[in-house]
């Protein structure tokens, strides 16, 4: 059995890391109490991605965008840029490399979640954007 | 309940992208008409990937190798060509970053995607292959 | 319906990768005869990830590590080693962007792997861990 809600966020884009870890348990909330079941994420959108971090200053401010500049630098040439006359390529690029879908055990009606770990929406975007993930929970 | 199809797709490689949306749309239909539900989808492989993307030319003829040559170059050197006198070791780096599987709400009888968000597969390989997806809905 | 089990391995840390899918399927074996059905893995915990790979020496001992240099290098500078005064930032950030999470069909009794794909634990932190990935199957 499957039932689907949706996660509306806003972001800020320029690899703004948003802790969803709340939001996606109030999200199980709705769906009915789940004792044991498989939550599936899924960033809706081609410049934001889903994935998990300890969700502290350090990392979230700085460490992942260092890292993914050496991958697909922001100020990089882009031929996405050139199709659409935008400055968004590395998001794009950026994105489809982390991935746009996440999935995390319920067990013992909990997220199977390290102490350290929280599920994080990354929007890789330029500009301020409203962002939805859907969340389904199987069960 | 859990159904299951294949999808088979002739690839190029050497970073070859592929839009598989309609492909798995047509998977969907083959499973019976699904109005809510959770697709998975599996590369078999270890040179192959997928992901989301704006299917365009800019991204899909050129950004994502030219990030991927800056983290697996397909000139460096890889211990995994000494193994097997071959001259793949990029292809599986940037296949095991990526990661083989995703998966996909359908909701209303869609796919969950945004506008602009294709499925594709990634073909990291040296040369011409045939692939294979498995797809399945949970519902 | 989703049946829950669990996998502890033990590693030792910079970037060891275990082949952790005969454990995979002595936990199937655990939840049942599964025909056909969805493994979902999940790695806890905010320094290890999930994917697959040809298990072979050179990407698994050399090749893996040599492309994640160029994107987290293990000596590089990294914020969230000020936060917590301790040397593993280029862990997290690898295990960010691989990811926690793997999807796996079962498909006539067998996990859908390619005969050149293993299902491997990467445990990017520095020391030596006892590690728990959360499998479940869906059926």
């Amino acid at each position: 059995m499957v039932k689907t809600t949706q996660i509306e966020v806003s972001t800020q884009g320029h690899c703004h890391i948003v802790d969803m870890t709340d939001a996606v348990r109030d999200a199980l909330d709705r769906l009915g109490p789940v004792d044991s079941g498989t939550v599936v994420l899924f960033h809706v959108g081609s410049t934001g991605a889903l994935t998990t971090i300890e969700y502290e200053p350090g990392l979230v401010k700085h460490d992942i965008n260092a890292a993914l500049e050496r991958v697909a630098p922001a100020a990089g040439h882009y031929e996405h840029e050139e199709t659409w006359h935008d400055d968004n390529g590395h998001s794009h690029v950026r994105a489809s490399l982390l991935g746009p879908s996440l999935t995390v055990p319920v067990v013992d009606g909990q997220l199977a979640l390290g102490t350290w770990q929280q599920i994080v929406l990354i929007d890789f975007d330029t500009r301020p954007r409203r962002r939805s993930i859907v969340c389904q929970v199987i069960t």
